[in-house]
């Protein structure tokens, strides 16, 4: 039998999750080597561990993008300054937190550049020099880009002040197909984070304190994290005929009439990563989904006698045979480290199945896979690789996604009055469901004497009637509260 | 048979390549939709049309570097001033054309950053922490990424203030390795733009006046553009201990003794995107090859009859059965346009095949392929066109390099003195191979007096011999002029 993994050296490094959940991931993403703090402020450097990850959701979200017709582009980092202000509610919420240019090429500029935050307001110039005619529409252009936030506390991953992100731009000739837009892009969102990321999300509106600044509406993707707090992973943006008119975006309808487009913008980032580690790992680390897991099975040979003679070979042949699959493997043949140590250390990284094969199981004509979210360990014949590590592979990422489930439904707690609120509400409540009557002052009220914030109003039917658990007055929705990162 | 293209109206709008090659240049980014104008000096907006032909030379790039051992990373967008200061050449280089991020967050930073125009600093500073022992190299990352150099002549993809690239830093044991990647990665560069992008270049290394700042030597690969101008396509630098030293990047070797690491950098940018135009292009707009062609092949159905109960099913199941075939196939249904007009449109695209189909051909069970380049028609049997289209784009993708490389050797001149020089360097003479003293004044004044530049000393063996054009002296090297991009 293989030896027990030595990995107390290692687990040590890391501090337990359910001991001090923040400097948990915080050791993880350094452990892990996802990132690493740079010498610029709020600045973090994408490992290449991480960055292989952050390149496996670009491809899962860029190939629905592209399904639903969407086009990828590129523009300007840079916007003047002018074009930043013509929209007014826009300007106020982003002004706070530019990055400005002000010299360039030995020269003060006669204009200063803001470091795009969004690009609404450089692709809205744009778009009024492309859009004549409804001929012309719907324009669904995405970007794939970095973005400049000036934040005062910033997390790896969750919060810095440049970050890696997608945004999504449309133009529409009517105001329902905006909405369906909104609402499709919503969808895709749902659908990538479940399936591929495993996370479960829940979709719903957000209010208009939370309202992205310059948009009709804003739709959210909300996780809940295994701290309890909930995490918005992603946006989608109805913007109406807001920056239409602010830059002039004006098309000749088929009427012959002259109209503004109506808008949209969605956007997921980097910040997924972040939701990925809090949403899966456990006390020994990450625990990564297959389908975003750089690579998905680790080989650890056992170097007992001639071992390179030969399990060394039968690795190879086994690496050869599950890359040829589409899986992506990795051999762990360094000589400079023990098998247990490989085990700690990978099982760090989260590759979901480690495959161990020494001389006995060379012999035998099998190998033992582990499965990294339960640890069980299933011997298994080598001839039956190709088919056992898909299905392996599959049943973990549908695990994964259920035990998230799981978790969010046990953390999810109705409440009718505040004094069960407030006490819920201590602690790590995760989601409490709340009657709320619509205004932003029990909102203000709410976060202000439990810090929790209304995450979003679910789409849908709802349950009707109650009353606000804040001002006792009726209530037009059911909100979801959590205190959220 | 199918309508001659009427396409008069269309190709007016393009200046013809032969009366003007840079209004010729200009306007088949503008028609093609590949780029335009933003409201910010010098930076362009890359449309979807040119996106796409970039994502495919990514694609490209990105397949080989990781064959190669290369993993991606991202570090950050900006850095601090002081850290840029560190390498005196590389500062001296690149001080004047960095932009100043002096404001952000509402307040004034109390050290300036510089937005990347390269990252050798901050990169640099990072491998300082990473790599304490030789096991820890080498360092083969790449990162693609934005990067901003203050231009004063900007030209849409050939030269902007911002513009995409990719750049790969490397840090290995010894001078040796550090020399052997910039040499393959030059390598791999070469066989990328001549096998996929279909442009033959010179590989080389560059004179000291053309070295990057801060580099020990510097290779480039060098491209003739169809106005007998060079473009430098790529360039692989052989950092030597330059930047190890300045930041501090040591590690202990294997002999214990403490050692400064040898580094490379390399990169391509979206100038190839130019590059591209430039090569293939003709009178009607752009030629693309089929391996970085956004559509491969665009089906055209003449809409004569009831052809959208004939023609139109037929059309896509063309369209289906070689999208499966992985080929990527436009099917331009739109009923607002002529065909004649869709026969100009995408040439002028560029799109390597047309395929055209009508209720005669739907009748006769053959449709009609036109090549773009030779605009040869040939009637083909549907049945076949799972076999002849593939295989009429790959003999395309051979034919327009060859045609290239054709193209260059009828505009490479050898010449021995100086009026030779200057009488071959009046027009468009391509690259002119001539005897050089290596001294910087020579290639300066010979810079001065026709514009022309030294592009790289090719690699490998070398006629011996001869005397400097420009002093007579002793010749150490034959060196390729021409007048650049």
């Amino acid at each position: 039998m293989p030896k027990k993994p030595e990995n107390d050296a290692l687990v040590t490094e890391i501090t337990p999750r359910s001991q001090d959940f923040s400097r948990w991931y915080l050791d993880v993403v350094r452990r892990a080597e996802l990132a690493d703090y740079s010498p610029v402020k709020g600045c973090m450097v994408i490992r290449p561990y991480g960055y292989a990850i952050w390149e496996l959701i670009q491809q899962a979200f860029d190939r629905r993008f592209k399904a639903t017709g969407h086009v990828n582009a590129y523009f300007p980092l840079f916007i003047p300054e002018g074009l930043l202000q013509k929209e007014a509610d826009h300007v106020e919420g982003f002004s706070p937190q530019v990055a400005y240019v002000t010299h360039a090429g030995g020269e003060a500029l006669e204009e200063k550049l803001v470091v795009r935050p969004t690009s609404e307001a450089i692709i809205g110039t744009m778009y009024a020099k492309w859009v004549q005619s409804w001929r012309d529409l719907p324009i669904l252009i995405n970007q794939w880009a970095n973005v400049v936030r000036w934040e005062k506390v910033t997390r790896p991953f969750l919060r810095t002040t440049e970050f890696l992100w997608q945004e999504g731009h449309t133009a529409h000739e009517t105001e329902a197909e905006a909405e369906e837009e909104t609402l499709k892009m919503l969808g895709v969102y749902q659908e990538v984070v479940e399936s591929e990321l495993a996370m479960p999300v829940l979709t719903g509106r957000k209010t208009d304190s939370e309202r992205f600044a310059g948009a009709l509406r804003t739709y959210s993707i909300e996780a809940l994290m295994g701290d309890g707090r909930a995490l918005q992973a992603g946006t989608s943006h109805n913007l109406g005929q807001n920056f239409a008119k602010a830059f002039e975006i004006k098309f000749q309808a088929r009427d012959k009439s002259l109209q503004y487009v109506w808008g949209t913008s969605w956007g997921v980032s980097t910040r997924l990563v972040g939701g990925l580690i809090m949403t899966h790992g456990d006390d020994s680390g990450l625990i990564l989904p297959p389908r975003v897991a750089p690579y998905q099975v680790v080989i650890v040979p056992i170097p007992r006698g001639n071992w390179q003679e030969t399990v060394l070979p039968k690795a190879q042949a086994i690496r050869d045979e599950l890359t040829a699959k589409g899986i992506r493997v990795m051999l762990d043949d360094r000589d400079s480290q023990t098998p247990g140590w490989k085990y700690a250390e990978w099982e760090m990284r989260g590759v979901p199945l480690r495959l161990e094969i020494g001389p006995r199981d060379v012999e035998n004509g099998q190998v033992v896979l582990v499965r990294r979210d339960t640890r069980e360990k299933t011997p298994t014949p080598m001839a039956e690789l190709a088919t056992r590590v898909p299905a392996l592979l599959d049943d973990l990422q549908r695990a994964l996604f259920e035990r998230a489930v799981q978790f969010r439904q046990e953390h999810t707690t109705r409440v009718d009055s505040w004094d069960e609120f407030k006490a819920v509400m201590e602690g790590r409540p995760g989601f409490v469901i709340a009657p709320w009557c619509g205004s932003a002052a029990c909102e203000a009220e709410v976060k202000a004497e439990t810090q929790a914030t209304i995450r979003n109003l679910p789409l849908g039917e709802q349950r009707s009637g109650g009353a606000c658990i804040k001002c006792g007055k009726a209530a037009v929705a059911e909100a979801y509260f959590a205190k959220a990162y």
